[in-house]
């Protein structure tokens, strides 16, 4: 950390800045200008608060030098992580995988169509939601234990892997038959209790950001999993809450290249949720393929009109189709595949 | 709801919107104009979406026009809430209820000390924190039980009331004896299982804002605690976060005069997290009373620089004496009294 | 426009929210609910302020349903506008227009290695500043009508097309000898005196988004420049303001494909400014074209660390070379060229 | 400036930062530690950017410790900027200043009558728009030189100060006859080009913030007047943009006792714009006083429903009487007077 002291600060502010430091494990380098003095903390105490210094009488600002997060930043791992389910299916390796199915689970055969055609079109991964955060409580709040059983079953006839919403920490359990991948949503991203329980789980997660959460705060999070001892996290950015109003949120598309670089665990992207309006969602996703996401989350229905969630954002499956194949295009050009 | 069609759609287009929102359950009145036609669908359906209607075939725009919130909004109860607790301490009427304490419970000698100060200088409440959700997992996490005994026994011993966080649903059994509000933390305002259980118990709720929440969405989690029975619920403005980056968050005073025309529950306001600047939050708490909140949540410690968490946003208690004056002056100008 | 009245509004207030949308030039058509009474208003007025009927008693709410655009708007000119350039260089059309060069004009030496550099990868325009809006008054303010004539000159030399910035109404006569497009920057999106000067000037203008300008706000601007009687209007996204700090601004890449939806007008994309960060540059320029920007600005400078202003956001020439190799595919994955 | 290198950072990296440091004129204190070199730039070069330092080899991050701006900074006047007006009025002493009437001058019948209104219930400043600044093209865009001079006249009869806007560097001279104060507004608060005339001015200034500006770019743009020559300037907070819809903007109280610590300079309140609900302004009128504003100001018209603009934020006159009553009271709570 380095403290810059106010011009003209007092010996006795600056040294009773300088005790701090000391107590909290760092050494301390001083540098002492004409007429400011700068204190360099250096070493990594576990857990201190850069703003603790910031009111600190005689200080001008603080700053970290290093980053709060440990295992989830690159240099833990510097070649980054692949994760390998079953078929050969990676993730953070070269084929962009992408992960597609309804908003919510809503019947036997609504999933058995949906799943058919985005197995069709190339996806690897089948999404759909068994518990639903709803903003109201007076919406579907999803199908429960009984669309789990489904999910498992299509997954086991198609080959597809299922991925699936985990809300609570009592539905891990419940869910952990059924799953191949818990997705934790953007509302929980900082639910820490549920965080914590799930590094110690031994299966993937995919987190995703919440929509007010700094890419700082992202990794953080993904901190809570990985030192549980759960090491297979993958990330997604599905948009952020700005003050434009005409798309539901704005998909940060440069979030993909710089959690790229300041971490090594895969980046993936949800156009679906991150523009919110089916006719823009295609543009979204070559969009984030071209920026170099590790893969995709899509919304796609059998019938989008009659969804009884997040129908507005849902693909039709030939839209669906028709943009994988823009996205082969795209891959090649950044060095990717997609089958 | 209304759907307005775009200019020249065809009659295909308009009955297909119709019958939508006929199956919905709306009446719908169509209003023929001579480019544009539009519906209004009058009635009030438990749950839909406008979004659906916004991209279907020939709409121009779609629009809500009755609030998606019932329990809260002002007209189920005009007259406005009014929380009674012991000693005749209420939230809502003429007192403006004022809540301190410490960020953290740390020790039997600091929670004392604390409570005895903040008694001292007016406050109704304790607040201190014994779960503690860190960005962080390398941060402290609280005292836990032990925390909860602390503040219970403090309580009982000065008479304060005592407000602390829960985090998680297995923490409201643990904590039901030991508190006398529980306090929804931003992160965990649409943790709707969390809240959904609230709704079930038979104790007062403060909900804190979401930094990314808009003031619709707060009313919306205050529903689900509603609907479950449970009407004792405050809510809490404590900051939301914006590109300005001097301070923590940008406390949105205007929430206050909003939400008091919205809906009949007190609206209380937390400075410190609001401003996150010790020098600031005085400013900032009379702000919110001239406002016209209901109460006040802010953190004093007996010692801000050595606290574990949170000091830098935290008052003396001298501050804290000096604030509370001001206070009482500036409720007089607002028909208000603090004690 | 629609005014929903509240519930049980009375008729004298209905009444006189009739007789204000009748002022105003509208036909009424009125809805009677059994608790809620809807008032559309038929017809476009010129101008009129959906706030002022929010706050008229007995109102709920009142929604614009005509866009305050018209000549911007799509439907003014369905099939789109085309810029045509000398050389055959269009904008809006098949190709993919990359604009490229420095931030600023710096000397002859440096200007014309540029051009050559960006010419040698495919660019079509050369953009450089020769007045530079800067938020310190002790930072570099650019080269004014010296740095012009260097930009006609390696203009003239190289047949690259100049673009340059104007940032007030004198400068309009001064360099309308020496430049093929006036670009207008996010800082003066709302600088209406400006855009009214620019809508009579025979000349075509790039106007850029303003950091914190709604989408509905940049046509409102545009229309400013088309309802002088100047059409050769361009647009382009160069990043939003949020709450993330890790990027000098939000690239919001949905403005793309909502753009091309609601306006006919060209909309390009500037990744330099977009994101900030060099090497995060390549990513939202391929972004830009998967979405379907009609084209690129991008700042390329012959030696970037030695810029006098926005090195850090500036290519060196190879890498702009490289990007544009990228750039060809993923323009075919979207039916576009880049020559 | 302060440059912390990457770990292991190597030896010709160091030297090069060193280099590009000692170039701008700073001189270079260097502290080595085991695993990361830091890098401390002393002295206060004219103009840097820190972002050049963040994007070279080897440097995990750089940071700015001394302030962009110096005349604008507390330091320069630590006893702070009061300005003296005509009739004993002064802004940035202990009175708190109101500046009120419409948001345009409509007619001599409506100036003459807002202003014998707002002078009857406190006001010492009229405010009122001769040139205004629309979104759209098609909204009425001012009185002009007639507004002045009916200003002129009203401000001559009632002894009122007089406060319009200035949009463009030609109204200057024009409006220099008929002001008392220019008002620089918030879409224009990046007009540089302005902002360096009005430096020339013998005049005083009140300088809005923008809607997306960060309070260290208010005080940059704040620099360029004060630069120039003119130390007369006032800044005001209105409102920032923010994802919240209920309010036209959010008023970031906060800004005030931000601001009252980082210059010297008065900082008012514009609770109008800053909410854009008139029932909403006199709480955020309240509060901005509660929070140590030097000033406000506020729109009031005989009779706002029928105002040609604006109409839906500016108070009737009966309210505004009754909020500068309560504004006195506020006032003696924050050691203050409102004559």
């Amino acid at each position: 950390m380095i403290v810059a002291m106010q011009e003209h600060a007092s010996e006795d502010q600056i040294q009773s800045v300088t005790e701090r430091l000391l107590e909290l494990g760092f050494k301390v380098h001083r540098t002492t200008g004409t007429v400011q003095t700068i204190l360099a903390g250096v070493g990594t105490p576990a857990a201190f608060d850069v703003k603790d210094f910031q009111v600190l009488d005689g200080v001008a600002d603080a700053y970290r030098i290093s980053s709060p997060y440990k295992l989830a930043g690159r240099s833990f791992r510097p070649e980054g992580t692949v994760l390998h389910f079953p078929n050969g299916v990676t993730v953070g390796d070269k084929e962009v995988v992408v992960m597609a199915g309804p908003c919510s689970v809503e019947s036997r055969e609504q999933i058995f169509s949906a799943a058919e055609k985005v197995k069709a079109a190339g996806a690897k991964f089948l999404r759909g939601g068994a518990f639903k955060p709803r903003s109201s409580p007076y919406s579907f709040q999803g199908m429960g234990l009984e669309g789990l059983k489904l999910l498992r079953e299509v997954g086991n006839s198609t080959g597809l892997l299922i991925i699936s919403e985990v809300m609570e920490i009592s539905q891990i359990e419940l869910m952990m038959p059924y799953v191949d991948v818990f997705q934790v949503g953007a509302r929980n991203m900082q639910n820490f209790n549920l965080l914590r329980e799930l590094g110690q789980v031994r299966k993937p997660v995919l987190l995703k950001r919440g929509i007010a959460a700094t890419i700082e705060e992202l990794l953080l999070s993904a901190e809570y999993i990985l030192s549980g001892g759960n090491y297979e996290v993958m990330l997604c950015e599905r948009g952020i809450r700005t003050f434009e109003t005409y798309t539901r949120n704005t998909m940060d598309i440069s979030a993909i290249p710089v959690i790229k670089k300041l971490s090594h665990l895969p980046i993936l992207g949800d156009p679906s949720h991150g523009v919110g309006l089916r006719d823009k969602v295609p543009a979204m996703a070559r969009a984030a393929v071209a920026a170099g996401a590790d893969g995709l989350l899509i919304e796609v229905h059998p019938n989008p009109d009659k969804a009884v969630s997040d129908g507005a954002q849902t693909l039709f499956p030939e839209q669906f189709s028709k943009l994988m194949q823009e996205l082969r295009v795209i891959a090649s050009a950044v060095e990717r595949t997609i089958d």
